[in-house]
């Protein structure tokens, strides 16, 4: 690398900071956007610079928006009395994906995790809480957190901060992804598809 | 996609623009700038803008520098007998890298393809004789462009244009890789393994 000229080996170093971006990788990508022209190399800049200056998150749902409330938020259509309780911005994303949920979120920014040293506090939680003190509109939380470990731990206690408002707490269904094969489905998702069998 | 804010969505197709990167990958490299701070992701930007900007060809050697001409030219104590004949900026590095070569460059940018419609004016090839032109320095041109078929091609043609000065070419070794197995060497680098072969 200190064969580069400087603006080369500074923009290879910054790259390879990026998650999964390895020194080889930056490299390529270096000389990728020095090939490109300058227009498309200065709007991939701004994106980065617009992108970091706009968003914020919502101060309702803690979601990434670029306006406060959130677009969900601020979306008088939505069906206010479900609120879905998610990890990360990205799960919000991709429940919109579905285009079926019409509900309201609550973004956590993480699940707790005592091995890392994230507790309750250390999560969006509270805000759930102090959200629910005085609105009657909602009816049923979904708790959507990651199927493992860490996501049920926060689903467990989060269920036992919301319980004594009377809200119905439900949670996602775990179970054989569609399109699955039951062969290959390891023991523990196998097991609760049986425990939440349904009748047809 | 079109559930993220506009910063984000932006940032994700700049992303998903580079090389190698997909739809998934910008995600999460977006999601990852996102959650950097300020400085470092300000930083980020400032390198590419800066790499864009400051950047240019050697006008002497065609290779990628930050000031005209480039370090290895402008470099007294190299040997000037010698220039080594490369495709890329990134073959330049990886000589350099082994600091045993003390010669010139000429990069090429490119290698003479047909089918890509790539002919011989179209890479930086005239300007190396020119360069030869009027120099009685240089005694030797080691063509190191890649061992495939357009690197070859590159290299013959090269070798016709700069037969005429007199100037001794030389190509570099194909054989197997330090290293490497024989049992899964290649036939054709076999083959030239055992062309080449030396005395010891």
């Amino acid at each position: 690398m200190n064969n580069y000229p400087k603006p080369l080996a500074k923009l290879i170093a910054e790259l390879s900071r990026l998650p999964g971006i390895g020194g080889k990788t930056a490299q390529r990508l270096a000389f990728h956007i020095i090939s490109m022209n300058d227009e498309d190399a200065f709007s991939m800049a701004n994106a980065i610079t617009a992108a970091k200056k706009e968003l914020t998150y919502c101060s309702v749902c803690g979601n990434l928006t670029d306006s406060d409330p959130c677009a969900v938020c601020s979306d008088n259509s939505r069906d206010r009395t479900v609120i879905c309780v998610v990890e990360t911005p990205r799960d919000v994303a991709a429940i919109e994906r579905m285009r079926e949920y019409r509900g309201l979120y609550h973004v956590l920014h993480g699940a707790i995790s005592p091995m890392d040293g994230v507790g309750p506090d250390d999560i969006n939680l509270r805000s759930l809480i102090v959200r629910l003190q005085g609105n009657d509109e909602v009816v049923e939380i979904i708790v959507a957190t990651n199927p493992n470990i860490e996501g049920e731990a926060t689903a467990m206690y989060a269920a036992g901060l919301i319980r004594p408002s009377g809200i119905k707490i439900s949670r996602i269904a775990h179970g054989v992804p569609v399109g699955g094969d039951l062969d290959y489905t390891d023991d523990e998702t196998l097991s609760r598809a049986i425990t939440g069998r349904r009748d047809i």
